[in-house]
């Protein structure tokens, strides 16, 4: 049987990285109209970003491993993008921002095992939590999120997220 | 009078900055009791956390100058705290953590000086967005930012902040 391996992406993931970027964009694109944004970040983006002195992220891919005599070598099929935030609260912590599972590889615990990694991660850098964000219609994602031990802070606390895009900072800066 | 002067923070300034975090978490577990967290940095660490080789944070201080002949030294009566996140829409990012305004000091415009001090840096590293998050009941911070042109992305979207506590990691990671 195959064996699914969580492990830190290297330089040359990103070109299986930015494939699951786009697939899950695109879905997420038709199933949720309301989603304007496009995918503006390239392969040589996630390489520059990610590996470099100063990461701006860091990410976790789930590697299917063949089984003794299969023909196909390993393969990427799912991945988690974090980095660190600061809180004026705790300090650092950890921010999963992305974190997807090629649909004919779920229902085997891969997102579980994304998770559970990000928690071991974090724990590992001193982090006292770590947050992510969900879309509200996304309910197979928000129980599954309940159940890992997740907390909803927008319906607990009342947090509302908010964005000023370019156009606004353009404004602002008077440019 | 005295002139508002906003700018990067200082590694000296930590003393000031932990000051007015304090006195910012105070006045909100006062105003909001369903908050159940407390403050647990320290001076020493928003010193180690925002001024090594790599740091965690990134800070603006709202800085008084004294008037000519005025007997007092300039004073800190502001900040917003920000970092870089990672969008893989969009890519490299800036999240305003945390601003704050003396309540003295404030309709004098510090707020959106700092807001607008934010935007020429988010512009200025490349960013196309930048991020923050606010408490529903806080109305009057939800019509500055949407005043300053901020988009409730909770609201238009449905975007729910999610956050897996200490306790619940260390159950995911079997700790």
């Amino acid at each position: 049987m195959a064996f699914v391996h969580i492990r830190a992406a290297k330089e040359g993931d990103c070109g299986d990285l930015m494939r699951l970027i786009r697939v899950k964009k695109t879905s997420e694109l038709a199933e949720f109209e309301k989603l304007s944004d496009e995918v503006k970040i390239s392969e040589e983006d996630l390489r520059a970003h990610g590996f470099g002195e100063n990461p701006s992220y860091h990410c976790l891919v789930a590697e299917i491993l063949p089984a003794p005599g299969e023909r196909q070598g390993p393969r990427i099929v799912g991945y988690g993008l974090y980095f660190f935030i600061y809180s004026t609260w705790k300090g650092r912590n950890v921010y999963l921002e992305d974190i997807y599972v090629m649909p004919e590889y779920r229902g085997q615990g891969i997102g579980s095992k994304i998770i559970k990694k990000v928690a071991e991660v974090a724990l590992d850098q001193g982090c006292s939590h770590f947050r992510l964000a969900v879309l509200e219609w996304n309910t197979r994602a928000i129980d599954f999120y309940k159940t890992l031990g997740a907390q909803d802070l927008t319906q607990a606390e009342g947090w509302h997220a908010f964005r000023f895009e370019e156009e606004a900072m353009r404004k602002l800066a008077g440019r």
